[in-house]
């Protein structure tokens, strides 16, 4: 019974490192010189190539290095018994939050504005709004989106939330399912999207629906780069119906250098940094869950398949 | 009795509205139009006129029309007897907390570089640092100084103070006086001055002070520009001492043109915009004081014109 590690684009030491400091005796491999794939019941993926897994006859586990499962679900060489697991990492969560209210607060205090008259040397205040006047609202609410949601609130700016199933949350009034859409995005000033990528939600950020946020909203887009149509994002901007956007992600990362996105003043881009899990801090699930495999338990953070999240 | 406003860089006309809304009975007049001077007890001030207040003889309450009074008490004008109020607006609080917040995780988050980057088209991921691993150091923990603390402390930083007398406050540590001074720095990963303004703050932004905090810090000025010694910010920063700054004042206002912080990129310029007085938000404590003042009573936000606060 082996643990081996695929993951072509990444570092796997520092992977290594965590997991080895819990836990010595897991038999821990590398691929490609993973031996005998036979022994492998357990593989630890990031970027894998695609129909891999058809080389390991035995696997059991698939735990993806990130939150993130969607690139993972579209290799079809996933075997029928095997479980996805995906990290759950409360770093992973709080730093997404510590982004977002980073983006969120530059927004509502005119930082962008204010870069471009330093680079005019202009010196003109404007009034800011008080965030308590300020609605944001945040598109999937599922663990990390609960979580940015209420420290959104908890700081003081109103909140809503908007998801595929009905949904309860402390002190956000969160609309549910296709009906309720207009409803949020009209609620939005400012609109986070930190939704799941599935058929259903890809191109989800369009004309039709960043076109329902009010006159002058904000996007901020710390999901997946194929929620967001990117043309009818620049057109909204260019004729003043948004004011912008902060983008963590895109369709094509890293972003092409002839890309419009680089150029637009009211487009902050950040190199899909929002959150990056940290081997130290999710060795312990992948342990836990190694073990629990061998004893046959449930395993944390399994991903249901056809729901892809 | 009369309410004279003396703000000749100021739109009187939102303030007088604001008033005349809760108390349409106070005789309320406009500098330089004001009649006789005589009837004045009351005046609200900003940017008056030097020595102004020698033509009032029945002056008995000057009220500054923002938080600091530092230019106000440099007029010798005062009379001995009139008591000066400074406006104490919890949305300034609140608007000071969302500024240092947004400038705070704007240098955590890295925003700075990665506008560099934009600039560059360049997509290179950095790790970021998570916020209860970053300790922020208040300077001046006063009435603003002291709830911009606290909400730092409860989004999760290390927080530590520095105040002239010994001060407590829960969660976090408050350094007193010279003695202890090197100490607050030693410790401050990002500097926040919200000092009062006065003959021993004046310049206490130097290299001296400047220097002592650790390789790599980060200053935020939101307090007054003379407390920094524009030079000094320049070299530290230039000899990678100091990784950047966020000043939202400069010695002189607005920033010359030519002025060198203009076009270093780790510095970010803001206009004096980190909290405007809201005339709605502070016109009943005008009021009370008016009210305060005709029937003897002990008045609101008074300040110590020894101390300068």
């Amino acid at each position: 019974m082996a643990l081996s590690l695929i993951c072509p684009t990444k570092d796997p030491v520092p992977w290594v490192a965590a997991i080895k400091a819990i836990s010595p005796d897991i038999d821990l491999r590398i691929w490609p010189d993973d031996g005998d794939k036979a022994d492998v019941s357990f593989t630890l993926v990031w970027a894998q190539p695609q129909g891999i897994f058809a080389q390991y006859p035995n696997l059991k586990v698939i735990a993806s290095m990130g939150a993130g499962v969607d690139n993972l679900l579209q290799d079809s060489s996933i075997p029928d018994q095997a479980t996805v697991v995906r990290m759950v990492d409360p770093r992973l969560v709080s730093q997404m939050g510590d982004y977002v209210l980073a983006a969120v607060l530059n927004h509502v205090r005119q930082f962008p504005d204010y870069v471009q008259q330093q680079q005019a040397h202009q010196w003109q205040p404007m009034q800011p709004r008080n965030i308590d006047e300020v609605t944001v609202g945040v598109m999937g609410v599922g663990q990390i989106g609960s979580a940015v949601a209420a420290r959104l609130r908890r700081l003081g700016f109103k909140v809503v939330g908007w998801s595929r199933r009905a949904k309860v949350l402390a002190e956000i009034h969160v609309f549910a399912g296709q009906d309720q859409l207009s409803s949020f995005l009209a609620a939005s000033e400012i609109l986070i999207c930190l939704l799941p990528l599935t058929a259903e939600t890809e191109n989800i950020l369009n004309t039709g629906t960043l076109g329902q946020l009010p006159q002058g909203a904000y996007v901020v887009n710390v999901a997946r780069g194929k929620h967001l149509v990117e043309e009818d994002l620049l057109s909204l901007i260019n004729n003043n119906h948004l004011a912008g956007a902060c983008l963590d992600v895109c369709r094509q990362e890293p972003l092409p250098q002839d890309h419009p996105f680089w150029s637009q003043p009211k487009i902050t881009i950040t190199p899909h940094i929002a959150s990056l899990t940290d081997p130290v801090s999710v060795a312990p699930q992948i342990v836990d869950n190694y073990r629990r495999m061998i004893t046959g338990q449930l395993l944390l953070n399994w991903v249901d398949r056809q729901q892809g999240y």
